[in-house]
């Protein structure tokens, strides 16, 4: 389950950037290029600081394969998209939590401290966009919209809250996950400070 | 007195970071990002570099608390701080001097050449204001400025001569140290290619 | 030989850095810096990747003379450096193919998949020019003309086509690099998307 929406989260950030990159008038290999740093940009980075070489993006193809379907997704279905933004924004919460649980869990698993396992979530969750907008560059988004990383930080509060007690690994990434995407969502329905 | 000189450094460089968000008008967390970003992305930079993972900012809380009081003191008393600017330069470039003698430390410890050890030192002191001007998309600094890096450079070769001649460690840094701050300030005071 | 072209390479994408930071008048420092980013950032990245730390440019001082003698290029002989345009591509060619050849094969090494290895052979070649544009606040040039990308992932296949059956390394690496320099002086020849 946890592989799936990781999947699906991945896809739905990288159709965020191949949008973002077809923006910039970028030809298809800069689209499948910032649809990849966006949906795995994060992750990549998370490896890189805690030492875990390679990243996940080099050794599971589905990845790619990820970005390439944003990429046809951005170029032949960008009005569709557009219109579902409902659906989209569900599965982008998801997405968010899912990541952030991947995160604290493996910084956990390393043995980093509870605050640098709650960074290395958000830094999982947010710093594919933040690198989006640094190629584009654009200040990043997250910068001026802090609610994107406060729902984060609250999602890593309440996995390391549930870990303490003792909560199988499943129930707690259930409600990691849905803390994140509901405090999103409700951001979102509400007008609070949204980033898209 | 190493490690306090560092954390004060780092503060000081965090709110470098905290007021260049303000006035690109980010909000609390991008100004905590940003500060956090500038204060401790070098050293970061450097861990990734040599492979020494996790990076400090994950192994000790207050790099985060120096980044917190960083916002703090960028929100609160920005008009203070712009007044105090002589203080403000001074304990500036004494960070920078310890800045240097860390990266060119632990590059040491980890077998690097005489060259690659300098060069880890100068990217331990630079490197997180390069990654705050790029988050805010300006051109960074310091490729504009170039004093400020070769005060660095000079400071690591201060300290690879006194390493030759079996210096202690101690009075290695404190040299190291004076010597980057002297002619950072001495830069500042005539006006010889200053940055900010 | 793959030594020899890999810093005749190095020095080439030095310079465009070098150069690249001349426009956005830059000092000597950041011309410097640049032009050690644009050289040597592809390499250092999939070092940081791989966990294969310290990257190359801080183990051999050869890419540090290569960056200082494009700077004295960049601030000497640009124009004649303009006027030879075409040694300069086919060296650039050249160098793009090498640095294919060294980023797949260290990864092979590193036991990557197949697919995994092409992706290091692009980021070796390309993204130190990404770093450059970056820096330089710009969407990097390889987003937007794909041709180069294209150049790097064919010379990938060949190489693993190769190695598949059994060609000794040096003539694989003759032939990859070849593909690579060939397909991308053709598409400078016939002026197919040219990239710089």
């Amino acid at each position: 389950m946890l592989h799936l929406w990781d999947i699906l989260g991945t896809y739905v950030f990288c159709v965020s950037g191949a949008i973002a990159a077809r923006q910039k008038s970028m030809d298809w290999f800069g689209m499948f290029m910032l649809a990849l740093i966006t949906g795995t940009g994060g992750g990549t980075l998370r490896s890189m600081l805690i030492g875990d070489t390679p990243p996940p993006v080099f050794r599971d193809p589905i990845y790619l394969l990820a970005s390439l379907a944003a990429v046809v997704t951005a170029l032949f279905a960008a009005p569709l998209w557009e219109k579902r933004r409902r659906i989209v924004s569900v599965v982008d919460a998801i997405g968010l939590g899912v990541f952030v649980c991947i995160g604290v869990q493996i910084a956990l698993d390393q043995n980093l401290a509870w605050w640098a396992a709650i960074g290395m979530g958000i830094i999982t969750a947010t710093f594919g966009g933040v690198l989006r907008d640094i190629v584009r560059t654009e200040v990043p988004l997250i910068f001026r919209k802090e609610i994107y990383a406060t729902a984060c930080a609250a999602g890593g509060l309440v996995y390391l809250l549930l870990e303490r007690i003792d909560t199988p690994a499943s129930i707690n990434c259930l409600v990691t996950t849905a803390s994140v995407a509901g405090i999103r969502l409700l951001a979102i329905r509400y007008a609070l400070n949204q980033s898209s």
